[in-house]
């Protein structure tokens, strides 16, 4: 142990390919997979658990394809199982997969419990520390860093501490580089995690990992606690993702080391990376990013309350504990009911700089906001519809378009493939256009054709393009009839705005949303926004 | 503190109310008020901190509303602020407003950190004590039981720890009942948090309680920490709502205590509420519960790999902390591409108890799903829809309609308000009916169509409705031509099910499910299912 924690390295082993891939609602592909390694790899976490490559051809084909990928920071590691039972290691599919993903470090799993040796594996204690011993000693004859991954550490230390000794002793004499404790059922309190962790560093030497799950929601905690404990490598998946409530969140774990605790995790100019790696993980997942996880998600940094706010202008320290910056997140004032004036005042002087803060446009724009707000609108998250009303209450909204009219239509017979046409009528000052488009659905045709109408008169839009579009139900007590809230996320290439659409038709709620959206690009592009 | 901890009762302060209606996408009516205090009432929540009477009307007028209204379990709590500076108790509104709310309980907060008494209040450190001990003192005086809040404790503790000891010995002296640490910005570590609970419980005497925010993933821990450290009052948040990255989760932090850690906080009777309880607010609050909250998420205890499947099967303590019954939740075998034929056969076993492990049908079943999975269907929350592929491999399901025909129109001209037509036609063995019907939006006008044209065949259908419906881009590359996955959650007044639809149209996408959950009412009526 160094004197200084400031120096110490903590080494990040993710393992959202892996164990993160067991959530509910993750499913990835392959080419999904070689994006998440890339955007780890560029993040700088150092251990990447990528795949199991006796699960699937999948697992197998990716590591035959990140053969030829190079990576800068980060090493692949294969994960897999200790040998079967009564079976040489050389005989041990398993094994020979494992091998023959070809990584120079690779994690092996065997069991602590003597309950699960019992009941699960079905074998004796004697066999359970055989099948480690024999595991580790083969792969580092192969040339192989051995992870070894010590399951249901905190349960097999609680009923039988000799046995658990034994078997992560087991592991460590026959090679393995560093000795994992895992909390597999995610159970086990901090203070329990830190006190076992520090007897196991004790006792056995070595480097010392930690693995935690989040059933009781301590993973991070507990994880913190091993660091503080002595354990040096740190597993878990990089926004939370895991079977049950998940695995240890390393984008809170990794800041909380490097800001709050002095250890070193990435390089100084990798943290700011942080926000945007996570954003780019739940992409690729397809899962939306929790708003309110910590560093990273949308409102960690975001403020409502009216006097929080005032003192957050006053002094951020007042009620941030960092600045966003540091982890590539940024301060968002949240506009609602609760919002107080400055909140808003934040807001109108971002389009009219000067104005005063008892204009009386402020209480006429909050008096909108509200009646707004009870038909299902929300602006927390549409800013570009938010910035369109306060330009209007300004009197400075010259809207650049009108549509008159829309129709729309679709058939389908039995389970032939057809598509939605629309008919929409567009005006600009005297002129006018009607068209038709069609696509898949009624909402895409709509979108399709009110674009191509509008495009007549401002070819700027040719650009644009829509990137997100989410639908939510306001008030779920009447279903197919209830208000419906549409959020849709547009791009023109260099920025990305979001406008918002309320209504019980969810077309009709779309198609304010594509107006919105059109408009506020229009608006940016002649200045008046 | 007595010898034994099994017997030791904490208090928890539930603040979803006040604290937790700073969260993002949270809005409270005064109904919705009403509905959550029941809903805390019942699960046996000592404290519920309803709201802050100077905040508006809306607080004034449930504190009102509540007079009428008996609780068996709970008292509730008004919040609000120490006087301001500079003026005497019994001339501050904010005051008043805080005894006109008429409960036995209020809760004060007032600065511990003197940077915050600088810069945020702009007064004396001796002028914030005097706001502390006056504003105590007149509420005591007046009969009431105070809880201090002690805002930025842990902050203001690190940076000046006599100050910040004087600011809660003043509100001790003063008669607080009760002295709350907060750590207001929510970046304390769990270590510090214990830490220095305990100094405080050492010099300060008498009842001291925590209250904890989420910005580094260790608000639950931290709460532990000061419980373990001597606190005995824990404010939190049922579901974790509140302000950035939330408030400490109180529906983890009571079965934690009560069942790790030997403390008391509701009968043991109140205990199986819990997931009850949580999913109770969340939809009152309109926000989905997430699926990996620790004890009360629906995927809190579901399992996906092969494996671990395999492994809860022999014996449940293998990869379950508790029975998920001791909270009120249950156990969930996830369908999907990673599960393995033990996941399977469990729900295929549902349908057909003597199935045999073997039989080919079970792997036609799962090359079914894989393709499926493959379009974008996902059956991990769409058991319904899942249980009718099911029984189609097993040659049992006879669909009991079909739909022929749909068309539907739409037609909006410039603002005013129009409805959507549907036409179906449904043939049920040599009948066949056509009908119309006309709705809030195409999918409303489907719905109500297709089951008006059902119901003639099957009249069990009048009494399905839809209870909730979702959608969810899958493919978010292509935007508003995407693919979207549909849910819908029916009921018949006795059992609800999901069902599962995708297409890139989303009406197509509705329509697919809204006819699976048809059919599963009607294969559940004929004994099918």
């Amino acid at each position: 142990m160094q004197a200084n924690p400031q120096s110490q390295r903590v080494w990040l082993c993710d393992s959202s390919l892996r164990d993160g891939s067991q959530g509910k609602q993750i499913a990835f592909s392959v080419a999904d997979k070689i994006d998440i390694i890339r955007a780890l790899d560029e993040q700088g976490i150092p251990f990447i658990e990528a795949g199991n490559p006796s699960a699937g051809p999948k697992d197998v084909q990716l590591f035959e394809r990140m053969r030829s990928i190079p990576l800068q920071n980060s090493r692949l590691v294969a994960f897999g199982a200790t040998r079967r039972k009564n079976c040489r290691p050389q005989d041990d599919v398993g094994l020979q997969a494992l091998l023959a993903a070809g990584t120079e470090y690779v994690t092996v799993f065997g069991k602590s419990w003597d309950m699960q040796v019992d009941q699960v594996l079905r074998t004796t204690l004697e066999e359970n520390l055989a099948m480690i011993s024999d595991t580790v000693a083969n792969l580092v004859a192969q040339g192989r860093q051995v992870l070894y991954d010590a399951e249901h550490f905190f349960d097999g230390y609680r009923h039988n501490p000799t046995y658990a000794m034994q078997t992560v002793r087991a592991a460590r004499q026959a090679g393995a580089t560093c000795v994992i404790l895992c909390d597999t059922n995610g159970a086990a309190l901090p203070a329990e995690v830190g006190a076992v962790t520090a007897q196991v560093v004790r006792q056995l030497g070595g480097e010392v990992g930690i693995h935690c799950h989040d059933d009781i929601g301590c993973a991070v905690a507990a994880s913190l606690a091993a660091v503080e404990a002595g354990a040096r490598h740190v597993q878990g998946t990089f926004v939370g993702y895991g079977e049950r409530c998940g695995n240890a969140n390393l984008s809170t774990i990794l800041p909380v080391l490097q800001l709050k605790m002095g250890y070193s995790c990435v390089a100084p100019q990798q943290l700011p990376l942080l926000t945007g790696t996570a954003r780019h993980i739940a992409d690729i997942s397809n899962v939306i990013l929790r708003s309110s996880l910590p560093f990273v998600g949308s409102g960690a940094f975001s403020h409502k309350a009216g006097m929080h706010v005032d003192a957050v202008h006053k002094n951020s320290q007042t009620f941030e504990h960092i600045d966003p910056g540091q982890v590539g997140n940024e301060r968002h004032i949240l506009i609602s009911e609760v919002g107080g004036k400055a909140a808003l005042l934040h807001s109108v002087k971002k389009i009219q700089p000067d104005i005063k803060k008892d204009d009386p446009v402020i209480e006429q724009i909050r008096e909108t906001i509200k009646k707004k707000e009870m038909e299902g609108y929300q602006y927390e998250s549409a800013e570009a519809s938010l910035k369109l009303l306060i330009l209007g209450h300004l009197k400075r909204l010259k809207p650049h378009f009108k549509l008159d009219m829309y129709r729309i239509m679709g058939e389908q017979n039995s389970n032939i493939f057809s598509l939605s046409t629309a008919i929409v009528k567009v005006t600009v000052g005297d002129g006018w256009e009607m068209t038709a488009d069609e696509g898949k659905g009624p909402v895409n045709a709509l979108d399709k054709a009110t674009r191509k109408a509008v495009t007549k008169f401002y070819p700027a839009i040719q650009k644009v393009r829509l990137i997100d579009y989410k639908v939510r139900v306001v008030d779920q007590n009447t279903a197919s009839a209830a208000r419906v809230r549409v959020l849709i996320e547009t791009s023109d290439g260099e920025e990305t705005w979001t406008t918002v659409g309320t209504s019980r038709d969810i077309i009709k709620a779309s198609l304010r949303a594509i107006v919105d959206s059109l408009e506020y690009k229009l608006s940016r592009d002649d200045g008046s926004l």
